[in-house]
């Protein structure tokens, strides 16, 4: 199948990419960034540099596409909050341009749209948090993850576009920016191996689901072909690990001590953020094959390499 | 209390806006359109032209609110569908701009918003529809309604400002547009007065919630001095009115038959949808005045003032 991912030369796109690769599929990438060199991105059949919501600047370029895998984003939670207009603006008013764009097809790809599993539930009310579980998000990020996610519904009842929604946890891996305004892990093991102090916000107890980008790309990849009523799957670890327990996994892997830097608690962060897979376990065929353990070890080999 | 209400000169405002002067608040109307005669709109202090969402161009000319009443809106959901990009822009994105523009003011009104019971909800899975019924729009309209929800709890919770949703069923009474896109009852009773057949699709047995404007107004009105917990209310009638018995109290009332067109029936419409008003009714101390049967004679008897 030809898939073309919309956001194919961020983090997540290159594991996504790497997958569909892996798996026999056309991989193509479309990104507002320019094209990357092509002996970094191996998988890719082509690469066009375009915005994801005007359809038409690059379907024909891709030949069309059986599956989309819809990643294009400007924003994360941070910066949505502070620019909520621009969020909307680029992300919710840009895929409804999308979806207008696909109508004019003459076939309806499958569309796979990453949500996020930390932003559209908002507050835990149960741990760990299924799919059923009500949406309350508590920052613009959410608000938009969920009103596209509405859209996709609407979409494939009034216009026969399939569609599957995956809420990712918090994916970390190779690729991932240091530098970003997220991405814990990232931070933390630059920072660590650089000998730097870790912020750590309060007693280190705040526990999240952390999972490797590279099993969020088998997940992607599951959901391409899938063929079960199930259009919306929670993809994450299932399991939890606190701010402290990714510092000692850190201190055990560079075989030293890192430094804390404790700063007050941030009475905003729920104190556990966990997600139940279990629809993905079952309808999917999947589940996580990296321990955290093994994907911290991949990242820091990875981050190793950076100049 | 000042209280101003955005999209005052419609029809819901104008219901809302009697309901408050007659609890003694002082009441303004900001609105698109010109400002109306005076003397048809008796109970205002003052009229302001301007955009709701900018809130710099009305704000000192009311001098400030107290309470803010947010009805305006570009679409219904049959437009809001058919131009969904436009939808988000001038509801959901004006909504932020408004948001925006008042954490500027140094104080900070409470904001009652009109949102729709309708829309939100999608398909009733249990009927009557409570308040945590699953949201799963079926339309734009729906969705960008929801969005505008979560934005106000998230404004309350970081930008502490109070606010209340009103969750409508479908009011009608005087003032409604009888040649506009929705409101069956006003297209209805125009119809009948003139001698016209009444569109059915199907039998007729589909039931809806259907609300006088008149207690819309003693809702808000109720809303606006609310002191307890509850941040969203439904408001309706809390019991169901078949499209065929609209049209037998139409019968009644004009004392002939009255000629039906019988359309297929539509797939996409539920064949019941009716709100639970249980929390209304202990929160706001609120419930319907008006009988459908008052309500309908009060509508007709407006009508036929019409020229």
């Amino acid at each position: 199948m030809r898939c073309v991912i919309l956001g194919g030369a961020g983090f997540l796109g290159r594991h996504i990419g790497q997958a569909l690769a892996q798996a026999r599929h056309e991989v193509w990438s479309v990104d507002r960034s320019p094209a990357l060199p092509e002996a970094s991105v191996p998988w890719l059949v082509g690469q066009v540099k375009a915005e994801y919501h005007d359809v038409a600047s690059w379907w024909r370029r891709c030949s069309g596409a059986d599956v989309l895998i819809h990643l294009a984003s400007s924003t994360v939670p941070a910066t949505a909050n502070v620019a909520p207009l621009a969020d909307v603006q680029h992300n919710l008013m840009g895929t409804l341009q999308l979806l207008q764009g696909l109508r004019e097809m003459d076939v309806r790809p499958r569309l796979l749209f990453a949500s996020s599993g930390g932003a559209v539930y908002g507050r835990p009310q149960t741990v760990p948090i299924d799919e059923d579980h009500p949406k309350l998000p508590m920052g613009a990020y959410g608000v938009t993850k969920l009103a596209i996610e509405h859209h996709l519904r609407i979409e494939e009842a009034q216009h026969a576009l399939p569609y599957r929604i995956i809420r990712l946890s918090n994916p970390y891996g190779e690729w991932q920016r240091p530098q970003g305004v997220q991405g814990v892990i990232a931070v933390f093991a630059h920072r660590a191996l650089h000998g730097e102090a870790l912020d750590v916000w309060g007693d280190g107890s705040v526990v999240r689901d952390f999972v490797h980008a590279a099993d969020v790309g088998r997940a992607f990849c599951a959901a391409a072909t899938h063929q079960g009523d199930g259009r919306v799957f929670n993809v994450g670890a299932g399991k939890g690990i606190s701010v402290n327990e990714i510092i000692v996994s850190l201190e055990r892997l560079l075989e030293r001590c890192i430094e804390r830097r404790v700063l007050p608690g941030r009475l905003f962060d729920p104190p556990v953020n966990v997600l139940d897979i279990a629809r993905a376990r079952a309808e999917l065929n999947w589940e996580p094959a990296l321990s955290f353990e093994v994907g911290l070890e991949r990242t820091l080999r990875w981050m190793r390499t950076l100049p």
